[in-house]
């Protein structure tokens, strides 16, 4: 049969990716407390076509896909871009995976377990200018409104956000920790299970503790442009706003300089 | 050419349902302070197929929608749906649409205008039985948690809900007054524009009437069952739980009977 | 501390269904061909409130959905809606889950093997009437239209569908039976991974089998309402039409009757 | 009342957007054919916080949202960050809008009208480096697989693509002329309303137009690459493939330089 992809190409331009989209594929990712932990992830792969081909071979990302059987150690993804560099003949290759992470998290007073779920994206890249990893985790969070408590004889708005942290690094980094770093910037985290203790406990520490979305990407920016394994970020956060239909959004991404350097 | 559609099929099967969906149209819809008002819906359209015929016809569905040129009035539906019927030959017409509603609104205190966005979904069907009528709308509102202020020597926890009503009524009914039943339920109402002064009523409104999901759908239910324009009803709230990253969740579906009978 | 939820209420309405909503929880599921399969799941658990009581205990439900671990076995949801019931005081319990199901799939000529997802709905009820359960399965499948076969000189405009069928049954089914009852009514079934030979007898066969929605409705009716072990079922098409920007659909919902009465 | 909001700060973080996101609005838009067209928008807007500050105003964005009354002429939209700017005291303005755009378009052969949706989305910043516009149309289109054609004795696989198109330009361009640029690029273009001998052509024209993801953006690029009123322009293609449950997929971006140099 002929090979219609591997054809020559007239119009004399490169394409900068060109793959797959929204596979879905059941992975196991490194749990810092229980080794692995076993999820569902949407998946992106794609490479450059060169400016002289046709197209490029779209079984072979899913190929390659199997060959991993969803193992998904995140210091395995350069293998998997060597892989696709090599089975498609590819100058650049990239890839997305999209995934719940699920952490087990003690309420604060009554001590009850639950799963909290973290969404993570994980995005990397392989090209002449070498490699390149983005690990992303999405952590929901209460807000109290200062201006509201400030202004107010009683009570104060407040609401669910979510934070969303991307960072380049340069050693390995747990999501886990990536978690805590967000959680800790907030008015109070979230819970899985809550009783009335626990309920009483993180509807007063919030209340003790108000925050605008301004406040919580700057302490978590402040956190990260003073750590010298973090390269870059971008955080930033939506409250879904208790007395709006829309949200409040904030936004911080920095290339880390050496310290001495100004912000 | 042949009409594969209108061929018999043997297979001696009715089907309940056959048409398109997901078609987006904007629509002008009637509005009860400005007459009419320009919106974009999501539409659905149906009829039933006989046993005796292996299809319907799918482009006669949008030369119908095309021939009302976009202008929904509620009152037009049985018009549309008897206009499906006699087109396509068919005992049963369905229709549904599914559009965001406008209203101005004032904030408490400082009378500020903003608008707010309402969705609305209205359903409708016409068959042996006769016509069937459904207006949905769905409202974000405030709710105050009475069990976190209870036990909590400061604040409460409070978070965007939800509130979707569906009703079936015997004569016509605004949306502006399902809205405003809605919002009457709630701990406080939402708004697009809200100035210090405004934020600080709201907070305190809000604190000052605590609400479950349980709360809300019975007050709301209450006022319902005792509507004698209402011959059925459905509302639901979910709460965005500010403290969770899940949903509390409640609803009701009621048959109105006569007062004197046990609800 | 006051259990504010157990307080007796005035507005004397019972409530059908108040619990927790779009919980993301890992479970386990069983698989003919693995014994298990891991995969994650969104959760909503209710409880009906009698007028008496003002709320319910939303904490239980997580506390209960823990007890259980996450090992979803389908003749284990019945043992889940008693524990509902008993720990909520509640005469009615319902759980929905929904999740993806991985399915190891091998092209139809070169045999390579690809895994498919297929997305899942579990829905069940325990009350006064006794127990409830109904197994959902979407089904991706290809089209082609009969009538731009018949009508064209060559080609005909195909596209991806999704079926959804819905079943309440006697005895357990397999999801993987419905899944193939659902491939088999099909122009062509989709796959993960398709080389090249795979791909010309995908392209002949589908074109070799033109199917309407309505007609894929038909086929999978037709199994279905003379399967002694079902008693009920909904099948739904969407189709995805490559020529137009909305799509066809056809539904057909029956009660299972006697062989010998009319449908 | 105290002003929380414009309080100093002590962390030295400038703040890149700070802002409210998903707000719905209905707006006005130019129509080429038309003179204007009614929509409804999501709109974000943001301005950059600078370190001393702790915070912006939320309510002065949907102040200026208010004054302009929703009539949004993609040449007002300058004014309308200018206004962002000095309201809120920022160097950065930054607005987006995402909404339907709907364009009459005639089937081929009966001439039969109907209406198609384009989901526009457009960008705008105005800071120290200047004013930046892109304005991105999704146009859906038709796709038949070369490949599938080539080695099927009869048949080929198609299916519903979209195509982003994002455009930086010097002058003013119709949204109508990104439509047409793309739907030419396509195997065939998708209709609202496709009457038998419609169908027809349609099938046909796409059968004999084979083109995959990779065609589509270069044909794409190929014209923008050569029109001198392009500064800038990111297109991507996600074909919904109906023999897969995935995506195929293929991106080009590119800064536009003078025809001499090379791409």
């Amino acid at each position: 049969m002929i090979d219609v992809q591997s054809l020559s190409d007239h119009r004399n331009i490169n394409i900068d990716k060109v793959g797959v989209k929204d596979i879905r594929y059941p992975i196991t990712v490194m749990d810092r407390n229980n080794g692995v932990q076993h999820t569902v992830a949407s998946v992106n792969m794609y490479v450059n076509v060169p400016r002289e081909f046709k197209g490029t071979h779209m079984s072979r990302f899913i190929e390659i896909l199997n060959e991993f059987h969803g193992n998904l150690d995140i210091r395995e993804f350069s293998t998997m871009l060597k892989a696709l560099q090599e089975h498609l003949q590819a100058e650049s290759a990239h890839m997305e995976m999209y995934f719940p992470y699920f952490i087990q998290k003690h309420s604060p007073v009554t001590s009850s377990p639950g799963l909290m779920e973290y969404r993570c994206r994980i995005t990397a890249s392989l090209d002449s200018k070498g490699y390149d990893l983005i690990v992303q985790v999405d952590v929901p969070i209460t807000t109290v409104c200062p201006c509201s408590k400030e202004i107010s004889d009683y009570g104060a708005h407040n609401q669910r956000g979510i934070v969303r942290l991307a960072v380049r690094f340069k050693r390995f980094v747990w999501i886990e920790d990536l978690v805590q770093l967000v959680e800790s910037a907030a008015s109070c985290d979230v819970y899985s299970v809550l009783k009335r203790p626990d309920e009483k406990y993180v509807t007063e520490s919030a209340y003790e503790n108000p925050k605008f979305v301004e406040d919580v990407v700057r302490d978590i920016a402040y956190e990260l442009k003073n750590d010298p394994n973090v390269k870059w970020f971008l955080v930033d956060v939506e409250n879904f706003e208790s007395i709006h239909n829309h949200s409040a959004y904030a936004c911080i991404e920095r290339v880390n300089t050496p310290p001495s350097q100004p912000v």
